[in-house]
Order: structure tokens, then sequence, then C-alpha cells
């Protein structure tokens, strides 16, 4: 099938199914997370609690480990919910926010690769660079450097590493499954200047994948939504003037619940290399 | 009193009170609960560890029970605030977000069934079933299914059993105090599109039973407002010949804080049943 | 220097330096005060558990303490981080949300006035007051009365008590830091309609307070930054012939974004006094 017949299949199955998505994420961003899931035809669940986890593990199409407000309370629940989706055969997704500022995020993330099996790891270069072993210092969570200038050697050689999917996000994204990898050309540098955009692409990856269709094409096709979403709103912004980030916000919403197959028709920017 | 006279009596004393809301609720809609109730006049606080929860219902004119993300550490929480509520007299509302996904979800919800005398009951068929005892999978949180087939004899038996207001939301809403049932025909799909509507339903009917009116009229008028204002925010996106849903959730607080008895008058659709 | 010339050189610094902003904060508003932090040019991280604030604190340059939902499983953190920013010589900014509620938050708040040197703090008149040991019974978080009844002499005192700036929020902001006091006039009555225009307000002064200039001006940058978006945002609002919140807090957030120094010259009200 060529890229755009997967995606078509991805985005129709996702209108079919409306897969549940279980996420243990942060705080900060799990509104957004929930409505980006909505948006785009699928249902959302956040729950962190390590006597519930598994359980709703079970009920899910997809798990999102998102990192970003970790506590002691909840190592465990990732933990938990990682292994009974790898017994379930359920798809899942690493975002792991932050990885290089602190210990107790290094801890967390060298245990979950030890004993998760991983679909598809997401992150800005700072993390991947860290979840490479590369001991780069993270500055705050919000980071879209490093990508215009390589990662694809890394993407590969991680891919292969951990038998997953590698996405690096940034001006460019760059994925590899260890023997294909792809940069992305879309987005909009506003994209970095709203919190969440990261975690959000990390749920959209999630959705992409749940439909049980190939994960590089679920991480591919997430990351062009993201992406070309990001282009739309920054279009609405320019009919109406305005270069505010609040208005970009809620332009971004209204692409991302829009968004069709002509959309990456039209904007698409994917090359294999 | 007509119900019109009732409602213009509620919406007057929340304007003069300006009444607290205390909510023990979910980090994933928390802000748009807050925000629905300072939209329609009330004060709003979360507030969720068992040292303090007492003392902050002491301050409220009602409480907001919402599992949506619960936690072991929250577990006693909810019981300690519901059994100060009951002590003084203030309204108690339960949402049991997702009942019927986990057994932690059944655990808490039957012990503050069997120990917190409820005001209202509001949750979706599926959850509100899995109040009754029949066990249906919950999927997710988001749900707007079954209501158009029924649900008034439940919801009056319900009623009868917990003495207490019982709220069904869906495509058609279903009251019922035991012996007065209703059912309500206002809302909009886009209300199942973005997360939150049911969690602000919920505080909207804390907020209309924080006045010392009848629940039952309370119930009906916070079902009202949501649905109400989902059409008129729905009204404003064909004005502007959008779909998004961000626009939606914009436009929705929009008709939030603008809400008046006029609204009602024009669009609200209620029946005796 | 003149206002205008310290204005002018932090707004710079924070565009050059893009300081991270670390932040222990609430679930309600974290997401509305990353974006803040973001919309002027910041960065924000947000990570409440005490085996990673000190490490989260040592790589930033200001520390927000916001005790909006504080727990027992977050007590120590603040402390913890508290202590090490007072060690690293960082800038500490203290929200005292909901002082005069509860006995959990009368004690941290006791603890950390005794531990922590604060660089600024901020709160409402309520909230100020039981800083200053006056036992008002704080109704919610969201308050905004009382400042225009004065406040300066409390705020001097308290500034001299704590070798601190405080800053008093209200209808009139209240500045001092015991020698200088000064009053904004700026600000608009849907600041205090929609949920987070305290904790946003106090994160804006940790962002002007992280470059190293006079925490005094950072306050006062800080609460005109704020106040001056209010009315920017209702303008706005007028020119769409439009009163809704959902609006406004999105046209809020487009002056956020836009924030620059002939706002405050075209309409800032500091006087001191």
């Amino acid at each position: 099938m060529t890229l755009q017949e997967e995606f078509q299949s991805i985005l129709e199955e996702i209108q079919s199914q409306s897969p549940l998505i279980h996420h243990i994420t942060n705080y900060v961003t799990a509104n957004d997370c929930a409505n980006t899931i909505l948006a785009l035809g699928g249902s959302p669940v956040m729950a962190d609690d390590e006597k519930e986890v598994e359980e709703m593990v079970a009920l899910s199409s997809a798990l999102v480990l998102n990192i970003g407000t970790l506590s002691q309370r909840t190592l465990r629940s990732f933990l938990l919910a990682g292994k009974k989706a790898n017994e379930l055969g359920i798809p899942v997704i690493l975002d792991p926010v932050g990885l290089g500022t602190t210990d107790l995020r290094r801890k967390l993330i060298t245990e979950i690769l030890a004993k998760i099996d991983l679909t598809v790891i997401r992150g800005n270069m700072s993390e991947i660079l860290n979840v490479h072993g590369t001991s780069v210092i993270t500055k705050g969570v919000e980071s879209s450097e490093g990508t215009e200038n390589g990662g694809e050697e890394m993407a590969k050689a991680l891919a292969k590493r951990f038998q997953c999917i590698i996405a690096i996000t940034g001006k460019v994204d760059v994925i590899s499954d260890g023997k294909k990898t792809y940069r992305i050309h879309n987005g909009h540098e506003f994209l970095s200047k709203i919190t969440g955009t990261g975690c959000m692409s990390t749920s959209i990856i999630g959705l992409c994948c749940a439909t049980g269709e190939s994960p590089l094409y679920g991480a591919l096709l997430g990351l062009s939504i993201m992406g070309i979403s990001g282009e739309i709103a920054a279009t609405h912004l320019e009919q109406e003037f305005k270069e505010g980030l609040g208005s970009f916000k809620v332009h971004l919403f209204d692409a991302l619940s829009g968004f069709i197959l002509q959309d990456y028709l039209e904007r698409g920017k994917i090359y294999e290399i």
C-alpha cells in the first residue's frame, strides 16, 4: 500500500472503532490530550492509580505513558499498565517528558525500557538523546531544537535497539523503525509556543496505532496530523490578521477536529531518507 | 410555582449569593469546571486532601464528588467530605465517572452510596446502569448513548431507592425524584465531542442546588443550562461557517457566561412524563 | 533607571534568556500558567515530587510555590524546593492560595514563612490578611475584593517583616518592598471571572524576577502585564460586540503573547504613594 492508502485505512478505522486510548499522563496537559483524542474520533481515558490501571488497559486499544508530572505514587502504575498492555498485545506509546532533568525520571524510564516492550517512543531531541544514554541536560519540557541537524542515525540505532518506532519531534520530525527512516517537514513555530503539543502528538500517535495498522505508519500519520493542523491553524490566524497564541490554540483544535485525508494530500511533506 | 418561576428564583439567588461550590474532582476537567461555576456567577474551590476537605466543605454551599481520576490518596477524602456535608445539611452531588470500568471505582461508589446521603447523582446511561447494579462495561468516560431508548423507569426506581434525584444525561436527559420524572430534549452532538461537559453539568447542578431551592428543579435547570448553552454555541459556529471543536468550546463558555432566563424561555424543552 | 527602562530591560532579558520557571502548583490552572510563561517568552516546568524538585530547581531561574491543590504528598516538596532555591540564590515567589480556609494551608504557609526566604508573596486581600496573622475567612480562591480600601500599610509592614516584596491583587494592586509602595490601577473585572488569573499573575512575577533584575520591578511589571493584557482582551470583546468569558480568555492569551513595552507606555497606571 502507498502511504496515502495506509493513512486512509487508519483514519477510517479510527472513525468506525472510536478506540479507547488509556493515558497515564500529567495534569498540565491532560485536558488538551483528551480533547485531541475526541477531536480525531477516538475515546480518551485518564487513570493513574496502581489499583485500577491494569483493568483500564484491558478495556483499551492503546496505552500512552507520559511522565510529565510523575510522582512516587504513580511509578508502579506506569510499569503495571505497561506489562498488562504487553500481555494483551496492546500498543504502548512512551513520552519520556523531561528526561535529562532529574534522576527520578531517568530511573523510571530505565525501568520502563528494560521491562516493557514499547511500540513507539516520542520525544524531543534532548529527551531522545537521553534515551540513547547521551547525558544532555534538558531545559524544561518544551523544546523544538535539534532535529534540523540530523538525528536519523540515532533514531535508526535506537529503533533497532528497542525494537520499536522512534519519533523525534522538532522543527523537522525524524521517524525510524530501524529499517526505514523518514523526515517530516510539516509544522509551525507556534506549536512550540503553547504547552502540550508534544504530549498531544504522543496521544495522536497512540490513537493512530490503536486500530491495529502498522505502528510505523501510525507514527508518521500521527505527527503529520499535528504538523499539518498547526499549519492550518496558522493560516486562519493570517486570515484574521492575528498573531496571538490564544487564537492559535483554538484554531489548532478546529483543525484537528476537521482533519481529513485531503489535508495530508495537500500539505503532507514526508520524505523517506 | 411554575418551572419558570423556580428557575428565575434559583438564577437570582446564584447571582446574589455567589455560592461556594467545593469540588473533589479530576485533574482532566478541573479547569473547565471552575470556569463553568465562575461563568454562571458562583465561586468554585477544588481541594482533595483528607486533612482539609471537611473544613472546606464547612465553608461551602454545595459539594461535588467527581471520581474521574480517583486515587487511593483521595478515597477517604470523598467519604469524609460527604459525611461532613450530610452533618451540615449541604447538598452533595455525585458524578460516578467511569463506573463500570474498574473495581476501584465500583468499591468507592458502593461505599459512598451506603454511607452518604446524596442529593443528586448524575451520570451517563452506562454509569447509572452500574449504579443500578446492572454490570455494563463502560467504554471510557465520554458517552452519550442510551437515553433515547428510555431510562425513565430505572431513574425513578433509583431515585426512590437512594432518596435522591437521578439525572441520566445523553442525547436526551432523564431526571427523576422518584415521583416526578422529566425528559430534556436540549443539547447538541458537539457536547459529547469535547471533554468535560459531563463533569461541567454535574458542577452546574451543584451550583443550582446550592441556594437552598428544590434539588429537583436544581437538576432540571442545571442540565437545561448545559444543553441550551451547547445549542447557542452551535448557532455561533453556524454563523461563522465553522465546524471546529476549538471554536465550539469557546462559544460554549460565552453562552454559559451569558445565560439568562430568557434563553430557557426561548429554547427550553423539558417534558414531564 | 526609570520604570520604563527597568521594564524594557526585564522584557529584553526574558526574550534573550527564555528562563526556566519551575512551578509546584495546582492541577486546576497548571495549563494556563504554563501557557502564560510560554506566551511571554519563558520556559515553564511543573514537577512536584519530593524526590525531584531539588534537581528541577537547580536547573531553573525562578521557583513558583502555589498551594492551590496542596496535599500531604507535596508538603515536603514545597519546603525542599524552597530551601534549595535559597541555597542557590534563585528567586522564590509564593502564592498562598486559599489561605484562610483550612488549617492544612495555614500550617504549610507558616512553615514556609519561617524556613524559606521569599522574594515575592502575591495574594488577594483575604490571603494577605491571613499572612499578616489577621484571621479572615477566605471564601474560595477567586476574590478581587478589598484593595480599593487600602492595604498599603499592611503591605509595607509585611514587606519589612518578611524582607520581601508583597503584592496584593484586586481591583487595585498594591505592591511594596517596605520602603517604596505602589498602586496599579490596571485590569478589568472579567479577570476575576475566569479561573487562574491570580495564579497566572504569580507565574508572570516569577518570570519577571528570573532574569536577575530587581524583584520590586519584576513584581510591578508582572502585575502590569496581567492588568494591561486584561484591558486589551476586553477591548477586543467590545470590537466584536461580545461579552463572553470564553472569548475573553482567548483574547487574554493573545494579549499576553503580544505584550510589548509599548502596551505599558500606552496603558500603564502605576502610582508610587
